[in-house]
């Protein structure tokens, strides 16, 4: 490829297939997809989700649901507490997109309903066991409290309950994916059960990729919202969310520097590429990325042994063994699979090349 | 602060004296002061340099060079193994600015050799005992070689031995750091003892933020090229390079929810903001950055046991002891100090403030 600076790579027939085989888990469960986006941050990308029917769609923040809308998503879940500090680009969203809103705190509604210009539509974040945000599936005096402040508000409409179990990237097997998946079932249809006969028609929402990939069994629920799976990672690979075929993305890295005598080679890609996410895979250790062999088309297996082991801001330095130097020359691409692809996308925003 | 999403706040008196401190520290050891820009990557902050008088600069990348370039900084270094790939855009550099380039290996310089269409000045990459890049100091028969390949083109000119003790950034000790300066000294010295009858005009280039702020002699060198030092980060605290006070940027972040159950606050504040680069403090555990006071100004002194201990995509989570959760309020900005300066102000460069 003719690539001069650290890229990242999108297979669009992977994501294609990424995203088919989500659609089509999400419509025998009759589920809605409401795809995450934070993963990709793409327009190119948003449009195979448009190619698939998908208009609905999940974002991290007020500035991303902005840059969707202005890409003709009309429907959009901003799944992070609410930033009342954003109010005012909130109230201009709502001018023109149906806006859904996470809330998990009482200061946070009251604030809302006295500054809301438009109608927006709620999710009360539910925490089943992640435990970095939301109210504790079984703490319905706090449901309640925050269901009244909702209801006290004509500029807000209860949807539902959202929970996002990430958790599961931390399992140590499928087994503990699954077990997961159960568990939160399990608290949200107790949640849903409680709540029912006053909230006919509210929305359980979940999605985690790990889960999502995983579990086939979402009929409990009305929306699923998996991000990462439109281009996988080495940590879902890890996992066991995916095969190593399905990962979408790879960053494309000139090679610089060849350090033979200690099994290093040095690479244009770096911290400011790829990010510091790590892994610890047995029995290399701390692991930034993984090193696949090049094709014709773009990258294909796994190079055995070969992967980053430490990154500073512009270098990486790949473990090389001695028997696989010969794969690499000065001003080679080396393709790096990257630990944790929502975090590389945002830093090679300004350097993709879909192929 | 009118602010609603998390930005780099830059304290510009800070960085005044941050670079007015060390340029005197350069003018005293009759050595030419080269900051390296990769740290804040900011047009604003490039002005203040040029307050100081200082022309000359160091930068990470080609891309850097031409950012820069445009903002009439005619003479850069680009301290990193040269980039084959990006030849066009080096020749195209090379037309308007000096250009001095790096380099550790023969493969390179046969193709600089062919390719170059304007002059560069050349310094060759050492590796005192960092062992990222770089021949050994101690391998002068590699550097002979390359020392040929250079002076066999009429388009390059040799300047002299680059340097980078990137291992004092793993020191455990000021001893350590300055232990690390001398052993650079000793080494560096002995390379240009070495090779200074047959080019009398060589320069012995070194430079890192820990020693570059702990040492005092630099005498026996010719160039130092710090870059972090300009803004300093919770790292380089944590060293002992600088005191508190000497932290010239923070990153404001609206509070989204609070866990007094958990003694966790959630800001709106994550990896894509902070970055993922971590340090270890004793009792604390794994910390992502510092809380600072509010002042009326910006920020004040470090706030007793809290900090920010996980980060995912956009959310960070700050550890807070009981008796401090009546800092914070929904709505209300947190000061954090970041862990590593660069990676932080790199992808924050839409989001900057300077007071």
């Amino acid at each position: 490829m003719n690539l001069s600076v650290p890229t990242l790579i999108i297979d669009k027939e992977k994501c294609r297939q990424n995203i088919s085989s989500m659609a089509a888990k999400a419509k025998m469960n009759h589920c809605l997809l409401r795809p995450h986006f934070k993963t990709h941050q793409s327009a190119s990308v948003g449009q195979l989700f448009k190619a698939e029917g998908i208009e609905h769609i999940t974002v991290s923040s007020v500035r991303m649901a902005q840059y969707f809308a202005d890409l003709g998503f009309h429907n959009i879940t901003i799944a992070f507490p609410v930033n009342i500090r954003e109010m005012d680009a909130i109230n201009h969203l709502t001018e023109k997109i149906n806006l859904n809103l996470l809330v998990e705190s009482t200061e946070a509604l009251h604030y809302l309903a006295q500054h809301l210009k438009n109608p927006v539509q709620v999710f009360i974040k539910i925490d089943t066991a992640y435990h970095r945000t939301g109210i504790l599936f079984s703490d319905t005096p706090s449901i309640d409290a925050i269901l009244s402040a909702i209801n006290a508000s004509e500029k807000m409409q209860f949807l539902g309950f959202l929970t996002h179990a990430g958790h599961s990237y931390h399992a140590s097997s499928t087994e503990e994916i699954m077990e997961i998946h159960s568990d939160t079932q399990t608290k949200m249809t107790r949640l849903k059960k409680h709540y029912q006969d006053k909230y006919p028609s509210l929305q359980i929402s979940v999605g985690d990729t790990p889960t999502c990939s995983l579990a086939e069994d979402f009929s409990w629920a009305d929306e699923m919202r998996p991000g990462n799976f439109v281009y996988y990672d080495l940590m879902q690979y890890q996992l066991g969310s995916c095969p190593w075929d399905n990962i979408a993305v790879a960053v494309a890295c000139p090679v610089v520097a060849l350090h033979p005598e200690r099994e290093e080679v040095i690479i244009y890609g770096g911290a400011v590429h790829l990010s510091k996410d790590q892994l610890t895979i047995s029995p290399y250790g701390t692991v930034y990325g993984w090193v696949a062999h090049p094709t014709d088309k773009g990258w294909g297996d796994p190079m055995d042994g070969v992967y980053v082991k430490k990154l500073s801001q512009e270098h990486g330095t790949l473990h090389v063994p001695k028997d696989k130097m010969h794969y690499f020359k000065i001003g080679d691409l080396a393709y790096i699979i990257p630990v944790h692809s929502c975090l590389t996308a945002n830093l090679l925003k300004d350097d993709q090349m879909i192929i």
